[in-house]
């Protein structure tokens, strides 16, 4: 059977193959600290910020009996960290807030709007992110992003790569894992979702860490799609464009 | 403070409320009969099949050992009892599980999709439903429900009135259960959910059990809001027309 007639839904990373966080990022922190007289190399904090993100959720898997920390938590203590570590100053309670739904406001890659609905018309999609449920849906209302529903870490109690993120989305859709394809710029996302049994698509955004990448650049699997960006993905499912 | 400033999300009860499921039910199943060549009193199962609806999430309720049983199996156990105790014949497997997922193909009524639509624009809107989320996701598809997010008792492991749901879904949403409004036409939901502190918006639909209907003919209680569909709920809440 074809890959667009055995898949039903398409599940996507969202950090990085959605949205562009990096950029987005520092600018509405660069703005933000104009407006408000803070100064501070917003663009070393973005990048610190997103490096303290991982670990953050390695410390969540290690000590399950804390329970599970939803990643806007996560944000806020890394950022409490990060701007004592880097000297920024004056910054209140409310401010801390505010910065830390910056990562609500992120702006999608110019192709993610577009292409998503275009596949929306043969699929179902959703995100399957780390981000939590309310930072998911606000970061679609404001990106203009259409998912059919928002699937998240948080509904699992689980972090990406855990199995029970994967096969979690599986179930909730009522579909066979081979039934869910996940999208994503990241080719560890997808060898732990094709060793669970779903099917894989890769995009590459080889400019999400900026001059930081350093992995990513290309497919590093076999994975049953390879596309260009949103559109080439949705040429290769048989979505038509228009 | 006004309450279209206090609340944030607007979530709804399904059945009834946003889809009109016993003539959607009727109209999909005589259809299907007709040209399966099946004969039934499809309006006696339906009815039938509706009012087994509760009993079984009952029955989910005080077996927690059994685990949660979704409301796409609970539907397929009432169908394979009713088929026998109404004497429906020459239904294969593959029938039944048709027809179970006639209700994944329920209309809305008519004011539904245009006035949820003016919602979206000021409020996160969910549904909030006992319907699993594979349910609530083919619906959405199917009815053109322009939901943000899919809330379903499935996320909680309990079905409404439980209040894990209610509460669950102001979590989820990262708001406080006052930020919140339950919007039904079913008095129970709202009073469950005024109960644990969520906002409540009544809209009769009072032809839902057709010739059966016996209750929620009006709001019974002191609701935030009874509007008399979900245009006049949109203007009550300040969100424009057009």
């Amino acid at each position: 059977m074809s890959l667009n007639s055995t898949v039903k839904a398409l599940v996507f990373d969202v950090f990085g193959t959605v949205v562009d966080w990096r950029s987005s990022l520092i600018a509405d922190l660069t703005r933000w600290g104009t407006r408000r007289g803070v100064t501070a190399d917003w663009t070393r904090l973005v990048d610190a910020w997103r490096a303290a993100y991982v670990p953050s959720m390695n410390e969540v898997r290690r000590h399950p009996e804390r329970g599970f920390v939803v990643l806007d938590a996560l944000h806020r203590q890394a950022l409490d960290r990060l701007v004592v570590e880097q000297g920024i100053e004056g910054l209140s309670e409310d401010d801390l807030r505010q910065l830390t739904l910056g990562w609500h406001r992120l702006h999608p890659w110019s192709d993610s709007v577009a292409g998503l609905t275009r596949l929306k018309r043969n699929f179902v999609i959703a995100p399957l992110s780390n981000g939590n449920v309310a930072l998911l849906t606000h970061m679609a209302k404001h990106a203009g992003l259409p998912w059919d529903l928002v699937l998240s870490a948080e509904l699992f109690g689980h972090y990406k790569p855990d199995p029970e993120t994967y096969l979690g989305a599986a179930r909730l859709l009522g579909l066979a894992p081979e039934q869910v394809m996940m999208v994503a710029a990241h080719n560890e996302d997808l060898r732990a979702a094709q060793g669970l049994g779903l099917k894989t698509g890769f995009v590459a955004r080889p400019t999400e860490y900026g001059p930081l990448q350093k992995k990513d650049f290309k497919a590093e699997g076999d994975w049953d799609i390879v596309a260009r960006d949103f559109y080439d993905l949705a040429d290769q499912l048989g979505c038509r464009g228009g």
